[in-house]
């Protein structure tokens, strides 16, 4: 039996912190059970940020690097850069002719994020913004996947792709599976709300051993929990989700806590021994690679040589049934 | 010095009448001043047609048929299908990124054929509809096309296009001319309004002599001019619209009318006899080709080789530019 296939992206923003860092620990888990597909997706990185696009070559292959690190096999996955395959560009384009604008406009993250970036002063009301989703969709079938790895934010977009899916099997035939979600823990701030840089309860990747004891120390942890003695709650406590990452005898902690045998300020040493360890092998296999960019680009264009034969065979299948080939 | 170059497109809609030979006829003139790259362009007619696309193959080269023998020197000029050249969907979607979205709901046409598309029962309030200024931007600044030959409903299109043109020099680095219009005569209806099948009053381009006599006939003409002595103003008549486009004489002919030395009955017969010899080259040229679809082909793919190669170049260009290669 063939494994199922699984499409993910990322933009290249230039912020990487641990929450991203766990969305990838996430992707290295899933490639061992699925066939995967990850992708720097520098058009979307321009739906934002089209104003000044001259950090995103350095920016890509700061995300390349990220994701090598942190364990993703270029062999095992395919790993490329979105605009190195065209293909993305003419399915977008196919798809917007039968995508009924409602569809775009009653997505609920455009209306948000088109506010919150315009507070932040970005003009991002373009043609482009609004059809984010759809270039999303495109992204996503253009390699017929049958999942994709989200957080729970995301799930709109990846409803708005089956619904593209099923309209284009109606009009035409069916060439695309509906992409069903696999969804991904996240790792909060250390304040327990979403990690991001705009509430500062971030926690840098890139932190050395100091800074992230300081993080660490800084969690929130049970309320309810005012002296050691007391018994505490481990599910709302931030520094146990962070341990059910990254201590594979999370169970042994939660059990501890709940009976007092240990106090928050020893869990959360024990906590920031197990993240700086693991930060440690990240960090050195990055700085290694970091050395030869060569070989980053060579992975990136192997990807892509592989990533645009999928595509080929699909939008080949495509154009037929539309009669346009 | 090189010439100037011009780039336009038609929908292969499968209606082809004579205010549309009217437009050919007028890109065969171009041919001799400029470089011209004159494309089919499919995807546009996704726009309104996305849903029903079996006939789209038969259309172009019906399309392709009707451009050749009308003129079109497939040397001289760039004829090709888009969906052949990839990258109008990649410079179409780099576009989508600067463009604001008001731009493209302010253009007239978008509502008004929302609109009449509308009540012909047709849904296509789609996100690729809205995009369709877009989309028609990025094929003309592909080539760098100092000009476009269009009708007066298209200016605004046009207005558009140099305005995004002006925004990407703005953003990144001036890369596209501004494309300047060249307004071109379009035929009339039989009753003096714009030439339209659901208006009734178009001529089909296939007429026989007998049809092309009996439309010419009931052509609107001077309603001051009630008898054959009454002298004429041409400029108001109809059968003087064709008459500039038809017979070479057309200035004696206004004279005879202003002094009343022809009458309307016999100005008639020499428009229909001007247009049948006309027409019949035309359809000659065609029948002859259409026992020809492989020669057809070629052309459109040696057409498509030689778009390419200017696309890529620009793309290169454009990618340079904002930071994408």
């Amino acid at each position: 039996m063939t494994k199922k296939r699984i499409f993910s992206g990322m933009q290249p923003s230039g912020k990487f912190h641990m929450g991203n860092f766990q969305v990838l620990n996430n992707w290295v888990k899933l490639q061992h059970e699925y066939d995967c597909i990850y992708s720097i997706v520098d058009w979307h990185a321009l739906t934002s940020s089209y104003e000044d696009t001259r950090l995103l070559p350095e920016r890509i292959e700061c995300m390349a690097l990220d994701w090598l690190s942190a364990g993703l096999d270029p062999e095992k996955n395919i790993i490329f850069v979105q605009s190195h395959v065209k293909e993305h560009a003419e399915l977008h384009l196919l798809l917007s002719m039968m995508t009924p604008l409602s569809w775009l406009e009653r997505v609920p993250t455009y209306k948000d994020k088109l506010q919150q970036l315009g507070d932040m002063g970005k003009e991002i009301n373009t043609y482009g913004f609004l059809g984010y989703p759809e270039l999303q969709t495109a992204d996503i079938i253009l390699y017929k996947a049958n999942a994709v790895p989200v957080a729970e934010d995301q799930l709109p977009h990846l409803e708005l792709a089956r619904e593209i899916v099923r309209r284009f099997a109606n009009l035409y035939k069916p060439v695309f599976p509906e992409p069903q979600p696999i969804l991904s823990p996240l790792l909060p701030g250390i304040d327990g709300r979403k990690m991001s840089k705009s509430y500062g309860n971030e926690i840098p990747y890139a932190a050395e051993p100091d800074e992230l004891q300081a993080k660490v120390r800084q969690m929130l942890t049970d309320p309810q929990r005012v002296k050691k003695t007391d018994p505490g709650n481990p599910e709302i406590c931030t520094v146990y989700t962070f341990h059910k990452i990254f201590s594979p005898d999370y169970e042994e902690i939660a059990g501890q806590c709940r009976n007092a045998g240990i106090g928050c300020v020893e869990c959360k040493k024990r906590l920031a021994a197990k993240m700086t360890t693991t930060l440690a092998d990240v960090h050195g296999r990055r700085k290694e690679l970091a050395g030869n960019p060569a070989k980053i680009k060579e992975i990136l264009v192997y990807g892509a040589e592989r990533a645009r034969k999928l595509a080929a065979a699909t939008m080949a299948e495509v154009r037929a049934v539309m009669n346009l080939d």
